[in-house]
């Protein structure tokens, strides 16, 4: 048996939340929806414009991997912090959910901090993420220690990091390490405008290396370039041997080995979509690595997402595994 | 018209926190429902113990003046965090809720951090808090700006800053300004522990100086050392012009010139205890410096303590204004 069920890579952030009212996005100029990279400057100036705020782990990967870690799973996680006091609430969080993490942090001399991302949450719960990466950017192919990688029976493979040419390397050393111990490669595409940057990277990826698709439905269509969805999933179900595409409220298609799935979403008061793809990726990924079929792993990744937008943050709150037992999932 | 309705004296503090299990707080040697105090070691120790956490801005006195500042209070704080993050974090929190803040930081090479409260919730909503002060410890006379305090109503002051024999002198010259300028003094006794270590202290300032105390009934009894809470609000209320000594789910006491009366707790659902009292006194004091009657305010703190302790965290989420208005009382 594999030490890790999976090992994730990617932005180690802690999430500043702030609720807003919509006109407060045009004013301070913040694209709604989306993910927006900013530097240290843009964080200043918006932190002191937003109001009252709350600090919590976040990073896209590393939510998932917090999410299998709070089911019981084997997991570890590589993402890069300083070693300042944001970068301790980061690596205590993780660990205390019970995940491995080693990655070493950026020494106190380092100008750069460790990541943050200022999460805007609307009345409507939608969240406008703006990323200062910090230190998290320089993830390198030295943060990646093969062995570990070799031991995962998955990768998990963080799209946001594709921001970072360095990391492009870091990705190619996880997943040869990976795959030459016969370990499997995941990916989540992370948003429309991040395909937009490196969509060549991300086809040439998908194509040579990954076994496990995760995008939505916006992701699907700006990585194929078109407007028609089951044309966009078709290519990809031609070069990955399972894809899981959320469509928000519509729920998710599971693809793989031509046959298809639609799993429908559970309804849910949203308060704060944070987290949301990445807490259904978690879920899905544990329960694929624990033996669950296909669409049942849809069903434990929509309850997951449930889960984590009915509260402000992005890792679960309440116990998942007694929603998955409720459920009859487990 | 004086340029602050209050202005508040009191340990800065980020608060950490994490939900336990009753039985967690056994293991960990944490007293249950108080206040205590711990070194740098021991809060580097129990960190590391505790579960995944959120960060939210905190500290007794900080929390009082933020709920007036919700409330559109002319409000400010006095209290002292170091040039790190979560002092800054601390800071923003403040004044993006609309309180002046303005004591100097302690610089990035002093050793101690900005303070911090691991608060650890359990099933039933009471906090267990474990204070490392940092630097908040060394609030001194410096740190007073007299001018500031002149121009203030009312002074505020945090009972647990009596832990630090530095701020004896800081309050003394907080009082003598305020008291000058024609301003009165107001106080929370914070914590029954406190007031055994400092007994003597507060009750030459409750004799001495204090027009309006805040506490609750264990305080209470502690401070005059007797089981009988009648006789204990009758030693207070001979030399206090106001007296609003809160009884948990029976709601508060409210004494002055000789009458008295009861307002019934507003019932909740408890989430987490934090910040209930800070909250009362803060719509309290919000309600009095806006010329309501006795017992109305009362009513704003009760109100406003319910919402404060429906949800993870010791400053206001929902609109007090809004439930003040439901309620008819403004």
């Amino acid at each position: 048996m594999k030490k890790y069920q999976v090992v994730g890579i990617g932005n180690a952030m802690v999430d500043v939340l702030a609720r807003a009212e919509d006109a407060f996005l045009a004013e301070a100029g913040v694209e709604k929806g989306i993910m927006q990279l900013i530097d240290m400057d843009r964080a200043v100036d918006l932190y002191g414009r937003v109001g009252p705020a709350q600090e919590v782990s976040g990073g896209s990967a590393a939510n998932t991997i917090a999410g299998i870690a709070h089911l019981g799973g084997r997991t570890a996680y590589v993402g890069k912090v300083k070693d300042d006091q944001l970068g301790a609430i980061f690596a205590h969080d993780l660990r205390a959910q019970g995940a491995d993490y080693a990655t070493r942090m950026a020494p106190k001399t380092e100008e750069a901090e460790t990541g943050r991302c200022i999460v805007i949450v609307t009345p409507d719960g939608e969240r406008s993420m703006n990323t200062y990466l910090g230190v998290t950017e320089f993830l390198s192919p030295d943060d990646i220690d093969p062995a570990q990688m070799a031991d995962a029976e998955w990768i998990y493979l963080e799209g946001y990091r594709f921001d970072g040419p360095d990391s492009h390397a870091a990705f190619a050393k996880a997943i040869a390490a990976c795959k030459g111990a016969g370990g499997r490669v995941s990916i989540t595409l992370s948003d429309p405008f991040c395909i937009e940057r490196h969509r060549d990277a991300f086809r040439d990826m998908i194509r040579d290396h990954v076994d496990l698709l995760f995008c939505n439905r916006a992701e699907m269509l700006s990585m194929y370039q078109t407007d028609d969805f089951d044309a966009a999933l078709a290519q990809a179900a031609a070069h990955v041997g399972i894809i899981a595409c959320t469509d928000s409220a519509d729920g998710v298609h599971v693809l793989s080995d031509g046959q298809r799935w639609h799993v429908p979403a559970v309804p849910t008061q949203i308060v704060d979509a944070t987290g949301a793809g990445d807490l259904f990726a978690g879920a899905f990924l544990w329960g694929l690595t624990n033996g669950y079929d296909l669409e049942t792993c849809g069903k434990m990744g929509n309850l997951a997402a449930s889960e984590v937008i009915s509260h402000i943050g992005a890792r679960p709150q309440a116990d998942l595994m007694a929603m998955f037992r409720d459920q009859g999932l487990v």
